[in-house]
């Protein structure tokens, strides 16, 4: 990204403050090490921790917490030119949400390596990723393929779907 | 998965279902043309819809919305026993959210390529997954790597951290 020295001292100031968040973050019963910010320009407009045991909610990394933070305040599903500031690198949930959230860029502290070595699957889950079905640890069936087309098919003819 | 004739049967009436469910979600403004059950055995114990641009949630897809009704529901953050029922194959953001709930197996209808084929992302998200960061359509920065243990550390030290 081609940043001047301003946005980049911003984006380190915002860093720093992100690891706070994340190690005070486990101070609370059921929160997890990792927290995260969005921010647009220099402006943090949601923040986001960890309460995946606190909150019974295996989807709440603070990534996925904070951009749908940011999402209901704006308004919209989609966070155009927004930054993503992470205090780990995210898992492939919170990454693919990022993608799903049109975020612009994403900057982190702490690797995955890192998070591994904390005892936690994200290293393990990236591996997975890319694997066939066969391979994976979790079992897939795909069933009743000659069905697959109805939902889409609506969808397509649909003159009033807002596509995302 | 070593099912008998009559979970394939519970399964595949399960399937039928799920594919009625996106193709009606698509009636209400805002919603996707995709459904999730999670079932235990032969039990529905929580269902989910596309709700995205309805709802100003990125990450509300089908899937999403299906596990953390469940665990929500049983009061746990991991649905281990449990099957996902999907009307698609999930994207990386719901496939890493199965991951993260323990989720043990996953039954679908439609396949990523016919998502794509509707004007969808999934494919796409896939591809950029085990991409380097240089290589992704979202720009990557990482700072202040030295800070990256405090977090973990902190954590690690917790004797009454619940690990997930």
């Amino acid at each position: 990204m081609g940043y001047g020295f301003s946005m980049s001292k911003v984006l380190q100031s915002q860093v720093r403050r992100v690891m706070i968040l994340a190690q005070a973050n486990i101070e609370k019963k059921g929160h997890g090490p990792f927290a995260a910010f969005i921010a647009r320009g220099s402006e943090v407009i949601a923040k986001g921790t960890n309460r995946v045991v606190a909150t019974c909610d295996p989807t709440a990394h603070a990534e996925v917490v904070a951009i749908r933070a940011a999402a209901r305040k704006l308004g919209t599903h989609e966070l155009h030119g927004c930054t993503l500031i992470s205090s780990c690198e995210p898992c492939p949930m919170c990454l693919a949400a990022a993608y799903w959230a049109r975020i612009e860029h994403i900057v982190f502290c702490a690797s995955r390596a890192d998070a591994c070595a904390a005892g936690f699957d994200d290293d393990f889950i990236y591996q997975q990723m890319p694997l066939p079905f066969s391979e994976r640890s979790i079992a897939f069936t795909r069933l009743l393929p000659e069905l697959a087309q109805l939902p889409f098919r609506a969808w397509l003819d649909r003159s009033d779907k807002v596509p995302y």
